[in-house]
């Protein structure tokens, strides 16, 4: 029976979800392949993460891993952006196959490594890295060869997603939201990356580089995060009118190939697709010209679930390294010469909510008021629920909704607004979907 | 460059669809496959219903396609058992790969499809057989490959969920509703394959089988359609309850691979991953020891739809014919020396609705409420509408939901409250889910 040798690099969390998957269906998993699947060698920084069963093959330095001929395959799971990039391209250079849960090495660097995977006619693999179990990747890329791909929406990250779901239900604060993510297992010390929308902006970047068949980094995605969110905005959404914030990232692509791709905080209801997407889970909507809408759901985040995603593309992988045709056709579409235009998101029209924090003095609603209606934003409800006898000294929250108007519109009145010095943080705005 | 024949028998909806497709995206298809992709030949029972650029390429006779040596890949297009099912088998013996969206001759012939996939070194791609352009056959066979599944659960079949939401939504009984979906397109003129659950039944029967590796036949499903829903099970359980009925099919895979297979009404709450699953979508539900819950929603019945799938079958079978490999390792696992047991389902605990129509006359409830007793099934609420003024000759309803119960006790209540001669039509029972 033919052998086939995996490398792994990085036995932390998914690594060691991945190794205990591994011990538990090595059976089926060889079945699948056609082969038996050998894990030949274990990298890490610390040969104590690295569970007892696989210490004989415990390796410290990754070259070793990435320069040895007898690995067919690199499992790249350290995360961040250095080495691990470096990582997988030399292991391409070096005419090994990878299977990579990285996504921001994937955002930032999707040419380099596509264009290194032909070059070296080698596959990279990723659906771990976005969207944890869900087998997105592998719908977008494959199940809907046959569509044109019209748009893409998300809610890509657990903890983000964690944090607002405990919020709305729970009425709790953004810290102790945050608290609770951590206590979970659903938020890393330093947050800011999930918080901040980057996460999002990352995972979204790469589905939306599979869809475009181009590159479409990062820095091509308008990113606002979930730092601003506080419970007075969710108490008020949910009581008043029965809705939900959920941070979602959503890439419109135009006919002519253009694209709005965004991250921001959104209002929907709870009979949105969305609505019931909560805690850790993760869930993205892709629309096709022949498919429809289709959207996949399932745990965004944990060891095995991103585990589970790893071991179905080595499994795969595999099995094309067995029949001797791994890379002879690239996985993904990628056109190094075709270049994606990005559109300034501010020409959309919608339904916002904005929360102003105020200096609470006569007068100053009248003047919000005036500057929205100056630029043509009209309002269709206006929420201030403080007691007559209480002053907070951080200002008042004076909520508008506003009625149809254009985003340009929108920032150009908040522009003058911030002029007035009647407002004393920045000023909220979510879109409200229909 | 090189080239990959198609043939395609059946040029109805969803055949339209697909040379629809081939029209509009034949380049990316050729990029997608790496060989020109080219239609060399349609047939259906009359040239009238193939589009006038494929005229030239008409052929009247399947046996024609199935012996055309230059003919790479048979598309079964015609749907029914025959000669579907000897179209699909008569292809592989013939050399070819199949691309069929046939559930019915799947669900009947799984175990003589594959076990002639194998013998000829041959694939059958499936995709468009289940959920229409959700890739729920790949997610399962390829996405969770590192899982071992215990339960799938959907919302299979567009006609009935079509039917269900109009009922719901609109107050109408089922007769208006079957009318409404045949106005809309979405149920045929003969409903009864999609009414009485069997389109549900062959579709799960297919993901059981992928899930199982092993053949589950559609009479392994125990089967109960929507035929006994009334307008008065939905109204009732959406005003009293808030909650609604659908048509779930669900199969359970105990640890020793013991399988649980129904297809039944069920009442969810809105809130359930299907409680907005409506119209004509569908939706399946997978659970993997790894991956935890997936949940997959898209349009399952519709021309471009079902298109989609099979389209996208074809681009990557192509592939592996293109590259030679096409039929080295069998697409889905089978074996043939696996039998799968089949478990009574009525030892299963739950809450249930059920609708009594009663002769009425004084003590009928009495009655009912002391067979359910005898048998150690209590009951948590009864409703009973009618004016006092007002005596139906066909019956009255009586609802009642118990509390939780062994399905095996209330079945033989049931059975000691028909011996009654107190009830003068079938009794609807349907599980609600917490």
């Amino acid at each position: 029976m033919k052998k086939i040798s995996i490398g792994i690099i990085g036995a932390g969390v998914v690594g060691g979800g991945v190794l205990e998957i591994f011990k538990k269906h090595s059976a089926s998993i060889a079945r699948r392949v056609g082969a038996r699947v050998e894990i030949s060698a274990v990298c890490d920084v610390s040969s104590r993460k690295v569970p007892a069963r696989y210490r004989d093959v415990y390796v410290s330095d990754w070259r070793k891993i990435a320069a040895d001929s007898g690995i067919d395959l690199v499992v790249e799971l350290i995360g961040g952006y250095e080495p691990a990039a470096t990582i997988i391209l030399k292991s391409l250079a070096s005419g090994k196959n990878v299977v990579t849960a990285n996504k921001a090495v994937l955002a930032a660097r999707w040419g380099d490594v596509f264009t290194a995977a032909r070059r070296y006619s080698k596959l990279v693999y990723f659906e771990a890295a976005v969207g944890g179990a869900i087998p997105v990747v592998q719908a977008l890329n494959e199940g809907l060869a046959a569509n044109k791909i019209t748009s893409i929406s998300g809610i890509l990250n657990g903890t983000s997603n964690y944090m607002l779901t405990a919020m709305h239900n729970d009425n709790i604060s953004f810290a102790s939201a945050l608290k609770n993510a951590q206590l979970a297992g659903f938020a890393e010390a330093d947050p800011s990356c999930d918080v901040k929308g980057i996460d999002t902006a990352n995972k979204l970047a790469i589905l939306t580089s599979i869809a475009a068949g181009a590159q479409v980094k990062l820095r091509d995605v308008s990113v606002e995060g979930i730092e601003d969110v506080s419970s007075v905005d969710v108490a008020c959404l949910k009581n008043e009118f029965g809705r939900v914030i959920k941070l979602i990232g959503k890439t419109d692509i135009r006919p002519d190939g253009a694209i709005d791709i965004t991250v921001r905080p959104r209002v929907i209801s709870p009979s949105h697709p969305f609505g019931n997407v909560n805690w850790e889970y993760n869930a993205a909507m892709i629309s096709g010209d022949s498919a429809g809408d289709l959207m996949f759901y399932g745990k965004g985040a944990g060891r095995l679930p991103a585990a589970s995603a790893v071991v179905s593309d080595i499994i795969f992988l595999s099995r094309q390294i067995v029949s001797k045709t791994a890379g002879l056709m690239p996985y993904v579409e990628y056109d190094p010469s075709k270049k994606v235009k990005i559109l300034d998101s501010s020409s959309r029209d919608g339904y916002y909510y904005l929360r102003f924090t105020v200096a609470d003095k006569p007068g100053v609603l009248a003047k919000i008021a005036a500057a929205l209606a100056f630029r043509g934003v009209s309002i269709a409800s206006v929420y201030q629920n403080e007691r007559p006898s209480q002053k907070s000294p951080s200002g008042a929250a004076v909520i508008i909704i506003t009625h149809k108007a254009k985003e340009s519109d929108l920032r150009s009145a908040l522009d003058a607004i911030a002029g007035l010095r009647i407002v004393r943080k920045k000023t909220v705005v979510y879109p409200m979907e229909e």
